[in-house]
């Protein structure tokens, strides 16, 4: 086996995601797995110099209180999800992951999010001691395992939407908030900033605030460092991207698009807040408009249904009207395993993440835009007009 | 009113289809509708120089003995489909398109078609005599409304399916076959042999043989006349060629697709008879494997529901593989009204054809291939690929 | 046609389910329709008394200012319900009951609601002056049309729920009650009181309060005069009603019910509101627990989508463990037009309550049960429980 | 534990149900699982003598050239069924159940089941001799268990339908036919005869004929012996059995009633032989004309889907008309692990088998119609009858 030469950092170490990734990386690694579910293996990217998987090491923060290990066998268990042998084959590696797992920062995190974290966690850090304090692991991380760069990846739960209007403009604003007692930064953005201030790279996998405000993708332009996000696309918005498109090519009328969704793992508890479920409804809302040039009636619910566990649920109604004032109808309902769904693209976001530092590219990575549910950089919401673009961004050379 | 100067001639004039287009013709030339589910409405084709509604003048042949009055009113009494008023102001058009329809012909459509004919129909012509009575008609057509062009548009219950071994390569082979007394070729096959001959447009909105074989497309271009087909992409195929371009750019692995149709109006009746079936059933069911690249196992029902009437109603079923041998589920059901999700596009492709004719094109229009389940001349089945084909060929100047 | 004898007196007698009752009643008694949907006629019931359709005459209260037959017109061209034919028939009928339908009282009806009226409504009255008012016009309906007996049947929209420690226990404490210038008891209330006060009968086809409290039960008895509700089942909880005892009589654990309801009738509209929104999701909730022994995670959400107007769909996914705790699911769209379904079961409860009448029976009727989402004097809520308990009263001797 | 004293005898004792059946007896025995799923574990039946779950011992007849834990872990991989703890605690018993497998006869299985056993298996025994070899294995196994009685449950892949004219009406009429070159009574036939001949219990938990001719209910009174049937109802027929009378009920027309079932397991293998599949849609469909009576359009459709293994998923699709002659929807979608829905009814019936013996009962039990798509002795089809039937019977006295 090759000696890891990158290191993918997760936000939210041992949450189901970033257990997903680390199981299949490590499957990927000792050939135990086959490569669906992952963009980066298509033959359109084959000419890319994509990492290898046996070029990535996994370490990362979290701040709750349990092990890799069991939560791979709590998913197994209420989830259905991966063989036994895969999960056994891959124990001894889990907890090498896990003695490179550190503590998270819980600035901002909002009171949902806080109470994950075991009643004694030490005290909350300022914004400043907190952005050295993940820069010291991070630097550990990158020196103990002699890596080239490091991927920070932001799988942890959804933060509360931060108004638009105190996102900082500049870096030097951001510096400024960061001094201030009451720093409306999330810790979202705390991590992005330390990671990228670090020359890594920055991928926010979530609706939270991470590198999103211009005063933050400034930084990581003078830092020659890249991010991109943000809110994966795995399963109801996809379709939502991939169906609005052909309403609007027939030129038939969305009336209305109801879309329910249920699911139990631990992203759904923390959605059952309202403010947090604020920040998601909105990035699985607003591409509608984006797409069909209008605004039909929406609703979009988001429920935490223990029973469901890690399958996400989602029944879409979509009303429309075509010729002569002919109302139909379309429902869809998607039964995907969320986790599952989302693994595979947090390690073709990191290798595609590589070869843009290969090439020299800094800044927001809009070419990524197929990934996201409100993608950075580009209002183009139309699946396969973003699929086309990390293609062409593909065939450039390299 | 402008003075009518193209003629659009149905072949199943009195048919679902047929009749919600002259009445969504008449409708659109009285502005009592709007333009939703015309796709040649859309911006994108704002600058084609495209006829417009009061160019069109409607006449056609079928073979049933029904008035088109009569037939608008069981689709509305059936379907609950059109406003009273809209059918009350169209009465007297229609029955001026009345007065412009001709019997049709009946070689080779098998015994299920037959029956829809009156048990006193005249015997059936040979195949040359069936030709020259079908030119008789348009010629006739053509003359009286002083048309510069007939767009002939095969709206007819879909026959049983040719072997592909028996298809003329050449037009000479053709007249050779057509001289034949046991001549395999079908109805749908004489009326495009007919209108081609005469240098009109032959638009096959079924999926029946039509202007197939290579042979008839050689005539077709040594008359300088267009032709495009085949079965229009409405309902469940169209979703099918939106979705697997999406299992497929996400690299998931459809195991199954299973897609189970009902619906209750005469093109189901005749579906009934498992050899019309066969044609409809390949049309829907191949491009899956031309999508994907591999062939999932897959299986399509279309079976006659007489209380759906005009409402095709379709689940589909798609068990596809994600990461890590994670088994998932797509299911949808889609509820659309037939005729009326057909008719918008027997205009649009009407519109589109004439302007490739002032274009000076000949020969098979594959930039219309967004518009069929089984597109001639092309192999590319994603939908997004063929709508992007379509604005690139409007794109050129003209 | 025979003379009516019993008088049919709708509170909100221009919504959806009064118009559809009063255009099915209408074309029953002209034989243009046949008794589809209606249970009364079924066999089961053919020894029954039961008065025949020219038994009845309609009149009723309303609060909003529109006509009856442009309410009728609105459903037909909104939601495509009943034939121009039969509109056309009744509009003359339509005429006359509206002559027959008064203004409605507003105390205790919330914001929501008192929007629905004109700006300029009359100011509200007290409620003992309200009572007045409401039988002033029922007496003189009864006198007007000599009738045998009055019919009170609240079909008016939902009113936010009022908490049960105030409900009045006994006839004495409702009538200290109505004398408080903040008496909490609503317009439902003060109808029913109204009505058995006179020895008519009322029925509460509504989540609000009506009839239910003890106190008002008390007054019927006194009266001899009879009520039943509440919250007529139609749809997606007639459903619930009728499944989950089989999963109980199959011994499966039902884990998690999930009901999702759009609709977009005025109905829907008031039920935008939170606070009325409340009655009718407790209504459609409580019954799961009452029949399966045990509390399921239940989930009820019900949304006003305009573009669906009078039909009603809901989706429910229900999560169930079977042996060796393997979890299924089951899933169903039930797409019903809400006043179409209401309307048959008004008339039934109607002939029911009659007969009850003739029979001498007094206070509340619980053998009205399977009509009702919560139904008064009962807990039994397993559908077929309900109708057996409908049958065996019925196979009593008249 | 308790010694056994009552055996249960599968004919198809390596199938998915025998083998999850097995599984669920050990659980039980072990108390390794809770008693969800079993129907004679309800609290109404509290009262009755039922064995307990180490009262039984299994054992069977196969024709498949498997091992019974083989077919354990193969549902486990396919399917996701069983904790991985449970199957491999069950690892010996399912090894001690192994060792009492006797090999199956193969007369008039008809030639896909043939299919399934090896090519080299003995040679086909005639009728007579086929009966004296199951006698011998059953009384073997009686005997080397010291049992009281045996339960021989048919569990095999359906025959295909034996016409209902050769149906023998007798037992000497029966016995006739046993002795006849051509024999058409099929090997589920053979092991009722043999079962009941010896005074054991039958009961046939699928379409095939079994113990359904009169001349073989005859001989099971003269041995003073009993036997139920037949086709086991787990999924959509349940639903259709529970729904039918709902629609019922309320007088609402089911115009037509489509039912489309796909799953993947060797029940479904079989099924895609035409011949064995009629056995099955006929046992699926006619209940609804028995429910309405009057017999909606309906269509059936079984097909087999290798993806979806033991999970069979079923879409129907009921249009009915409401009141004024409104058209509208129900749609379910059931997803059901098929062995581990039906493994817990075959320990029921074994109980309740047991009681009836208890109780001296003989012939056929009709109060088990619950259990059954094609009740023998009862045409009543509506599930709540079904089981109100059942806790009648077990009301009695003991």
């Amino acid at each position: 086996m090759t000696t890891p030469r990158i290191g993918i950092w997760f936000i939210g170490a041992r949450g189901g995601v970033a257990t997903s990734s680390a199981i299949g990386l490590t499957a990927l690694q000792h050939q135990q797995t086959d490569e669906t579910g992952l963009v980066s293996a298509l033959p359109v990217f084959s000419q890319l110099p994509l990492p290898g998987w046996g070029d990535f090491v996994i370490g990362g923060h979290e701040i709750r209180d349990v092990t890799l290990y069991d939560e791979a066998l709590r998913l197994n268990r209420e989830s259905r999800v991966f063989d036994a042998e895969t999960l056994i084959a891959c124990r001894e590696e889990l907890n090498q992951i896990e003695s490179r797992i550190r503590s998270g920062i819980l600035w901002n995190v909002g009171h949902t999010i806080r109470k994950l974290a075991p009643e004694d966690a030490p005290d909350q850090l300022e914004p400043s001691a907190a952005i050295e304090q993940i820069q010291a692991d991070l630097a550990e991380f990158r020196a103990q395992n002699q890596l080239e760069n490091v991927i920070v990846i932001n799988l942890a739960s959804t933060e509360a939407p931060i108004d638009e209007s105190i996102w900082p403009h500049s870096w030097s604003q951001t510096q400024t908030l960061l001094r201030q007692a009451d720093c409306p930064l999330p810790a979202s953005s705390l991590y992005a900033i330390a990671a990228l201030d670090l020359g890594m790279t920055y991928i926010n996998f979530t609706p939270s605030l991470g590198a999103t405000p211009p005063g933050i993708d400034q930084l990581a332009r003078e830092r020659s460092a890249r991010h991109a996000g943000r809110d994966a696309k795995t399963g109801e918005t996809l379709l939502k991207s991939v169906l609005a498109p052909m309403f609007a090519a027939r030129n038939l009328d969305v009336m209305s698009w109801v879309g329910h969704n249920i699911f139990g793992n631990l992203d759904g508890k923390v959605l059952d807040d309202p403010s947090n479920k604020a920040s998601k409804v909105k990035s699985k809302d607003h591409l509608l408009e984006a797409i069909l040039g209008y605004a039909p009636q929406t609703l979009v619910s988001i429920e935490h249904i223990e029973s469901l566990a890690d399958w996400k649920t989602a029944w879409d109604h979509i009303h429309f009207r075509g010729f002569l004032n002919t109302p139909m109808t379309l429902q869809f309902t998607w039964q995907g395993c969320d986790s599952l769904l989302a693994a595979p693209l947090v390690l073709d976001l990191a290798r595609f993440a590589e070869v843009a530092r290969q090439r020299g590219e800094v800044g927001c990575m809009t070419f990524l835009g197929c990934f996201f549910k409100s993608p950075l950089g580009t209002n183009n919401q139309a699946f396969f007009d973003q699929t086309r673009l990390l293609e062409t961004w593909a065939a450039q050379p390299n």
